[in-house]
Formats: structure tokens, C-alpha cells, sequence
């Protein structure tokens, strides 16, 4: 089969001019006689490639000096107990928004070592939109004000962050980092999974400010504690060498395409001709509210179990795959990341167009 | 330049035609039209990749039914932390043998959540052996004994393993899993980090016994417990996909050549030759007492830091690179896993003879 367009919501498609990159190079990488996948992380050929790892994603981010970028293993799922290990170390609360699966394990992983205070919730109308905020609510005295800025099921996104004042805000954006530009100094922490917008899962990136770091609970495993990986420049063990190779080409990618900001704009374009469509279609239609509406994960449905059963079965026929929805929203999902082309959107439109006419 | 002899510690060599196929592999996956980077860790082709590696790493080890298999993240470090935290669930106290820097950290990690007792340790003679053991110095209401079955610093390992009765024995086999046949039914749990027999940083491979499942202590973050992973079939959170599916290459691999049986004559006849070498060379020698040398990890020295020095630098211009020794015990080190052809061994040793021959 040729090249599919893959739809996947992560592990996702990567662009291809990196895995045609990352191919030539995976034997021997340039003239060093071995593989990326068989250097000594503390050899000078691993850590010019780390080095330049970092320096390309401060870069494309903007991250300022005061803040750490951690290369980590273990993905949202270790973070959603590193947060609160680390930051409940005052009061032991943190607020928290409430916007689907992702929080809902952040909330039970947290309650664990401290106390949550949901300050908003969307779960009344199944997650479909983020909910307005009361300021009242917040608590002065959080040690973070924890929020996913990307729902990776729901399909929902931020489009203005909380002004949460001292308290560190705390953002999981495993679904949209590197999709748009975004403030930094917003933020006390932002991770992310590599496996959607960065590169091959085993790698996670946290960006923490450096006032945060050094005041963990005292039961935090060592590995746990972003000091260690902060003070060891995440060399305190060896990190996952070969996800982070990859990285970097994604990042050189960007980079290559005028960054962030041109990057946003072919992400809007992508998301604005599929809502379009779903907004014109009698068949299909979005499942989120409109000013909510994701960049990169796009549910939509067709009110019939069968017939999103055959759209699915007969797009990856035409060879548009892993469309279908999660469970928790049911119907399609089409996550449009960094690296879905815009033929990827526009054949994917094309084909909903056919199917529609067909079946009508 | 061509391809190299590469001694690293860890990350360490691949064998050639595993990198090869995953080479050709890499853009495309057999006819799905996508990179296995970019699979869905719960679509049907990934899963046959997952269910074969499983599959593959079971028949190879010899695994039990009564084991589970976990695909983790995090590496040996993080067992550091996770083996006291689900084991210490009785007397939170474990037995130990002290054989070097990973027992160092495991041990410090163990304190922090229960009593450590070093029931025998090689501190004395620079951890060059494997100390004898007095058994009347085991607690039988341990609730683990740990060992490190190979240091890779030192280049030690053990012959025969403890008898530990009912307390189970937990062994972190990171440098010399898969070199070797071994009985699983001795053991409570076994791990390694996949970065020297096994694939790319970023993999953890945990064999437990089962009823060594479920009884965590209560702060155990959801991530470090073994539970989680059990439960799931190491899917509770996306695994490290890229890296799983080298291992499958690597295990492959071994059952072609005849299994660990087999492994173990190539390795052990590639750890005589150099060990042959430096017993009969008046420049190098081995670190290491003769009972205890690992076939994995080999250290040697000529007592001189220049000439050591000068070795490691003309020996990198010869294509064998990765020598110089950590710096606890100094000098050189040769790790010379399954994947070091016993063309590189004996490459080095000739190089070793002329170097010999011209600084004498």
C-alpha cells in the first residue's frame, strides 16, 4: 500500500520527510560509524544532538531563560502524579477545569496527595465546550491551578487561559504543543507526551519554571522529582535516546516551515476546511461547540452507529485511516496534527462528499 | 567512515541486520502504508507487533505462566523506587548484596520507604568480586532480596545465585540479560533497561511472579505500580511503540541463532579470548577476580592513565571505539554484548598486540 493518510490521535503521523530522513540515517548517522540507537547517551555525538535538541525546541517556543526544558520517559500519565509530588508543598490544594478523561486522572492521581478543587466543569453536556470561569471560585492559596489545554477525545480547546494570578498554572498540552504559539511566561509548567505533535511515545518534554523546582513531597521517588532531572541536564539516567533524535528532526521541520506562527496558520486553515464542511453537511456534523473547537482532534458524527460504521470501513479503503472515534464521543475522530497534510484534509472532505451523496 | 566496533557500556551496538531491516521498515511497515512510529498503540497491527515481541521474549526466557511480562518506561532507575514500593508490604525490611554503583542507588532508593539490611557487600576490594555469603545473616521476614546480577561498571557477576527460601529474590539484569540462559523460578522479579541486550533506551522489561502483584503501599503513584501495567497488559498509558518493536527485531534475531544456549557459547567464547588475552599480556590486565568476571562488561588497565589514554585514542582511528573505562575503576572497558561480533573482539585484540609491541 502506499503512503495512507493516517488520522491517528497518538501515537499520530509524523511528517514524512522526517521518517524518509530518519531511515537513511538509521544505520549510520553520518560519519560516526554507528546508529543514533547505539550511542552512549554521554558520548559527544549523543549530546550534540541533545544539545541541539533543546536549543531548537527553546527556540521554536520562545522559552525563557528561567525556565527548564526536562526530557523524560513515562508520558501525562507519570506527570499527572509528578505535578502534585512536586507543587503541594504549601497548602497541599490545587484548582483544577474539569474537561474530560485527561483531568478526570489528573483529578484522581492528585486527590491522592492533596486536595482538588474543581473549579469548573464541562462534564454536564458530555466535555463538548470549556466552561466559563468564575473568579470567585479560585483559590489564592492553591500551590496550582492545573488545566489540559487540548482535549485529545473531545475535540475542545482553550482559546484564552485563566488569569489564576500567583498561583502557577499548570497545563497537560500533550495534544496541541508545537500546534500554535503560546506564551510561556502564562505558565508555571506545561508537559506534553511526544507521541502526537513531537515525535515517537517513550519521550515526554516538561517546560517548568525554576522556581518550582526543589520542593517535592519527601515520598517522591527520586525519579519522580524534576530536580534530579533538572540539576543532571535529564542525564541522571539514561533518557530515551533515539525518541529524542527524532524530535529533533520534527523540531528542525518547524523550524524549516517559519515556525510557530506559519505553523498555526496551516493548522487553522486544515481545522477551518473541515468545520466548514461539517457545518454545511446534512449528514455529518461536529460534535463541539463552535467556539471551543479543537485545531487538532476533530469528532464528528452521523447520528447512526451503521453508517459511521461504513464511512469508517470504506475511508480506509480510499486509504484515510484510524478515523474512528473514541468510544466516550463515539462516531469519527480525525486528528489533523502538525504533520497531516492539507491534501490529507482536503481528500478526507472529498471523500465525505462522496459517501454522503451515496448514502442519502 | 564504515561501520565501527562500538564498546559502549549502554547504549551499546545493535546487531547490523537488525538496524538493517528496521532501516527498510521505517518509512513503511510491510503494506500499512505508515511508519510503526506512527501506529496506534491499540490498532490490530500494532498489537500483533506487541503480542509477537511478548510472545518471542516468553519462549526465549523460558518465562513461567505463572509471570507476568510489563513493558515499562523509565529504566532501571525507576525500579529503584518501584521494587520497594510494591514489595515492602509486610515487614518493609529487604536483604541486599552490595556489588557496586546500581546497588548503591537501588539501596539509597529503598531506605527512603523501609530498612535496607546489606547482608554482604565488595565495597572493600573495589567491587572486583562477588562476595561470599553468610546465610545466617539473611532476615527470612525480608520482604525481597535484591541483587545485581552483572555490574557494568566493575565488569562483575555472579555464578551461583542466593538461596533465599521464601523471600523472593529481585534482580536487576540490566547488562546481561539475554546473555545467558536462566531459571526464572528462582527469581520474584527480574528487570532490565532494554539499552544493552535488549533495543533502544526507553523500554524497561519487568518479569514478575504474579503473586507478587496488588499490594503496593498506599503513596505509590499510579505510574510506579505494577498493578497498573499488570492490569492492562502494559497499556494502561501509550508504551514506548518504536522501541518495543526493535526488541521484537532483537528477539528474533536470537531464536534464529539457536536461543540463549546458543548466545551464551558465542559470548562466552568472545569473553575467554579477551580475558585469555589480558591474562597472558604484560601491559593489560583485568581488574577482575577470575570467578567472578562478567562475560558482558570486561574492564582492564595497564596502570598507566597516558598509556591508557593513548590506547582508547588510537584504538578509536582502528574503528573501535567506546573503550575508555568508567571512572571508578579507570582505564578501559570493553562491553562486548550479544550484538559485538567476535570479529570485534578479535579485531581488538590484535590491535591491543601491536599496541603492545610498539609501546613497550
Amino acid at each position: 500500500m502506499s503512503r495512507v493518510y493516517n488520522f491517528s490521535a497518538g501515537p499520530a503521523a509524523l511528517p514524512e520527510e522526517v521518517l524518509k530522513k530518519a531511515a537513511e540515517e538509521l544505520p549510520e548517522y553520518r560519519d560516526t560509524g554507528m546508529s543514533v540507537m547505539e550511542m552512549s547517551h554521554r558520548s559527544a555525538e549523543f549530546i550534540e544532538i541533545f544539545n541541539e535538541t533543546e536549543s531548537l525546541l527553546r527556540e521554536i517556543m520562545n522559552i525563557p531563560e528561567n525556565y527548564k526544558v526536562l526530557f523524560l520517559q513515562g508520558g501525562a500519565s507519570s506527570q499527572f502524579a509528578m505535578v502534585p509530588m512536586n507543587l503541594f508543598n504549601k497548602s497541599k490544594k490545587c484548582d483544577l477545569i474539569h474537561t474530560g478523561n485527561w483531568t478526570k486522572k489528573a483529578i484522581s492521581e492528585a486527590k491522592r496527595y492533596g486536595r482538588v478543587n474543581i473549579v469548573a466543569s464541562s462534564e454536564d453536556r458530555n466535555f463538548s465546550y470549556i466552561p466559563e470561569l468564575d473568579k470567585s471560585k479560585f483559590d489564592s492559596e492553591a500551590d496550582y491551578f492545573y488545566i489540559c489545554t487540548n482535549n485529545t477525545i473531545y475535540g475542545t480547546r482553550y482559546r484564552e487561559l485563566p488569569h489564576t494570578g500567583d498561583v502557577p498554572l499548570v497545563a497537560d498540552m500533550s495534544s496541541n504543543i508545537l500546534s500554535e504559539p503560546v506564551d510561556l511566561n502564562r505558565f508555571g509548567i506545561i508537559f506534553a507526551g511526544a507521541q502526537k505533535n513531537i515525535g515517537p511515545a517513550g519521550l515526554t518534554i516538561v517546560i517548568i519554571r525554576d522556581d518550582l523546582i526543589g520542593n517535592a513531597m519527601d515520598i517522591t521517588p527520586t525519579m519522580f522529582n524534576y530536580k534530579t532531572h533538572a540539576d543532571n541536564n535529564s542525564m541522571f539516567n539514561t533518557p530515551p535516546t533515539y525518541c529524542i533524535y527524532i524530535a529533533k528532526l520534527v523540531f528542525e521541520m518547524i523550524k524549516k516551515k517559519g515556525g510557530l506562527a506559519e505553523i498555526e496558520k496551516i493548522n487553522s486553515y486544515k481545522a477551518e476546511l473541515l468545520y466548514d464542511h461539517l457545518d454545511n453537511s446534512k449528514m455529518f456534523k461536529s460534535t463541539v461547540e463552535k467556539k471551543y473547537r479543537s485545531l487538532m482532534n476533530i469528532p464528528f458524527i452521523t447520528g447512526s452507529d451503521e453508517l459511521d460504521a461504513k464511512f469508517i470501513k470504506e475511508a480506509a479503503q480510499e486509504g484515510l485511516v484510524t478515523l474512528k472515534g473514541h468510544r466516550s464521543v463515539g462516531g469519527m475522530r480525525a486528528s489533523i496534527y502538525n504533520a497531516m497534510p492539507v491534501e490529507g484534509v482536503q481528500k478526507l472532505i472529498e471523500f465525505m462528499k462522496t459517501f454522503e451523496k451515496e448514502n442519502s
